[in-house]
């Protein structure tokens, strides 16, 4: 069985990357219109993966593999970490002389959706290599979602088997239907896609950065095409990537469902009350905080603050104001949500909505079993009542990630970074959220100056966010290994 | 009920405040001896407390009350809180001339065994006030072992019910044996004290430091009566403060078994060699950054090291070195640390060596669940499985511990303090702890310079994290005062 798993494996990635391969074909035609060099290394890039992928594809045809949570756990590792390795390929060998970890945070970032850079100067950067970074946003953008919703309710990862799509209700098997789903899917993502691409034209970006922005901001990434991220487009474009932003972190079942099914009540997913209720209390004291260190019309200000708290908790990552000049309050806000995140089921990462929901009913829980230690109530999520494994998988979720989060902070500390950078890089980086706090990762800063080690490491505390923590320590456990 | 439950949480409350009255005898007579005319402050605030509980004493006579929960927690709470108000009384009416909220936090840190303080010039400060600053820490200390030997178990707060002594293992009361478990308790820890008082004497310093400072170790409390806290001393008395802060991490319960069945055995409690592993691996690390930044004799570096490590894990929070100048590895180990704790049902605070074991079989057994779904296989702690309810209780904890953390970072840093003052204030009151990090409140600084708002909100935090939390969190719980 080892074999065909790791068969079976090696071809479905190996056909993840030869996508990527072609994707690979616009940048190369748009460095190629713009007259600029870099777009052999696109072609050169495309070729390599291609090949490659095309030989491992032959090389590891014909396998026959029943779905195992093992398939499931080697396919999510090898997916997201070959396709960032792939995706560095065209960095690494650009014109812009980034070193080899450099263009793996690069890739890892924009792939786990995280938005941090290690590149100063983008507005003078080959346009096919910003738009390279904008696909590999949108293309892990769509990888998460899918593997949110047709693998990881199989995998019980965090509490995610709570979110098996009701068309494959009753089997183990993610496949029935995965395919009249993907369709929904993948029509709906390059739909919004290209709504938010036009909002922001008409808003005055132009095509170029409208594109880009729009792949950075339904996949909720945060990579902009300018070192100044949002901060100098205007309230309205602001106001679209405040929407597009929050339809990023929405849970995409659901609203599929509501679209299918033309019925919005099908659209009605708790979190989303929870989630618009956090962000409407937080960006109103946050105004009132800018309000005090800002000079403007009170409405901008306002736009700016909901644009930012927005941008956070959905993981996004796009920064307008340097809300770290705000006032201690403010720093203490926006580093909490990092880790708040948006809907389970969407595009955006950190802890989300649906396990803050979970967490809060078992507190509800708990201290009504200290009143009443022989009262007996199930724990609720909405109308359904929540089964103790996927309690257990939620809360042993969070407790790892407040854990991964500390070792991180030691780990980075260790390369010699000083510890406030330490700590809000591996948040941040946990959270697939983009900027940290401080003289450096700030809002205002990028993590250029950090060492290469760090750059490793906070290139794997991504991915740790992304796969959901557990899908990778999961690798890790004997237990996965034994009798494999 | 209601009324009974009220009255028996009064009188009980009275005869514990009543014993603080008296206890106020013993800085009286230092401060008399010295010439320092404090001594009154000790008589009028003795004769006033003492005064008030009688008369509660005897205005709730005569209560009958059965033991439940809602008693227990209401007990908690009242005695905590009303020790700290009375604890305070001197200090507000001392000639320091402290502020009301400077007062209190101090009593509260005292109590709570934090040993934070907002005092400047230790050396120069009336004998009477230092000793009564030692005596809230021993009995804080000694308060919060009985507490989660006698009380907490059977209210269910954070797994604590693990905790129920054997001897009353088929009763749901904690009171059979109450009597004999007390004395040996009290015993036990008059002995440790005393022995560490004569360590300390031996190890060379004078009588009264020893008193005070023993009393500050045993309870892992760390007010010292110096500014420099143990800086000054010598390494002997370092390893001497070592060894009984680690006996004062230890879980007395079975410290206490091992004394009375003359069985060595009976004391080998799961937690210890995983504590002591965690002290030696993080020791290690700490001395080789030591070495990096110190001069000095190796020898001497590791006993500082050790000596800071063990202070801070076993939440003292002496300090001997500025190890936050050791580079930022070291600042995010101590960091780490402040989160640990000593073990469960020793007078140390934080997160608990019992709670990280069972989240780390949780998080095994959940690992070994996502490989092999229908597996069914229990978890353990040492040689017993451990109940759903428990895990309930240790997870559920572990997640309010970490939101009671951010919140209370944003309630600090609403009243203007910096964001790191603000992270590593909240995080080290609530671990009971001691020193934070950066120029504040660093190793080398005091909670003096805060603004007094942000005083109260930890004198807050450090009663939430010595009351574990949820007992807390309970009374305020609707289900709490429903039918009470």
């Amino acid at each position: 069985m080892q074999a065909s798993t790791l068969t079976a494996t090696a071809n479905v990635t190996g056909y993840f990357c030869l996508y990527l391969a072609f994707f690979m074909l616009l940048p190369m035609m748009v460095d190629l219109v713009a007259g600029n060099d870099d777009w052999q290394v696109f072609a050169l890039s495309g070729l390599l993966v291609g090949g490659i992928s095309l030989f491992v594809i032959v090389m590891t045809q014909g396998y026959t593999v029943r779905f195992s949570p093992r398939f499931g756990f080697c396919l999510l590792n090898a997916l997201w970490i070959s396709t960032s390795l792939v995706a560095a390929l065209p960095l690494y060998f650009s014109s812009i002389e980034l070193t080899l970890g450099e263009a793996v945070f690069e890739a890892v970032s924009g792939i786990t959706t995280t938005g941090s850079t290690v590149i100063v100067g983008l507005e003078t950067m080959p346009p096919g290599l910003l738009l390279w970074r904008s696909v590999t946003h949108w293309l892990g953008g769509i990888g998460v979602v899918a593997a949110g919703l047709l693998l990881l309710p199989f995998l019980n990862v965090g509490g995610m088997q709570f979110f098996k799509l009701e068309s494959s209700g009753q089997t183990e098997s993610p496949f029935p239907r995965f395919r009249q789903f993907s369709v929904a899917l993948v029509s709906f993502y390059v739909a919004i896609t290209a709504l938010c691409t036009l909002s922001y034209i008409a808003a005055g970006m132009n095509t170029f950065e409208a594109v880009n922005h729009a792949m950075a901001t339904v996949s909720t990434g945060g990579f902009s095409t300018r070192d100044s991220s949002m901060r100098e487009f205007s309230d309205a474009v602001l106001i679209v990537g405040t929407v597009f932003m929050l339809l990023g972190a929405m849970p995409f079942a659901a609203l599929i469902r509501a679209i299918v099914q033309r019925d919005l009540r099908s659209a009605l997913d708790p979190q989303i009350p929870v989630l618009l209720s956090i962000v409407a209390i937080v960006s109103f004291v946050v105004c009132l905080l800018a309000l005090e260190f800002v000079e403007g019309p009170r409405w901008s200000i306002l736009i700016h603050a909901v644009f930012n708290v927005v941008s956070t908790i959905t993981t996004t990552g796009f920064v307008s104001a340097d809300y770290d000049t705000w006032g201690p309050l403010s720093i203490a806000i926006f580093f909490v949500l990092t880790f708040l995140g948006g809907c389970a089921g969407s595009t955006s990462g950190a802890i989300k909505t649906y396990r803050l929901m979970v967490l809060f009913e078992a507190l509800r829980m708990t201290l009504r079993q200290m009143v009443r230690p022989h009262a007996l109530t199930p724990m609720r999520y909405g109308d359904q009542s929540i089964d103790t494994r996927v309690f257990q998988s939620v809360v042993v979720f969070v407790g790892v990630y407040f854990a991964i989060f500390l070792l991180s902070t030691v780990a980075v500390a260790a390369t010699g970074v000083d510890f406030m950078t330490s700590f809000t890089g591996a948040a941040t980086a946990l959270g697939n959220v983009g900027p940290g706090f401080g003289e450096i990762i700030g809002p205002a800063g990028t993590f250029q100056p950090l060492p290469e080690a760090a750059k490793w490491i906070l290139s794997v505390t991504m991915l740790l966010g992304r796969l959901e923590v557990m899908a990778v320590l999961v690798m890790l456990s004997p237990s996965f290994w034994r009798n494999f």
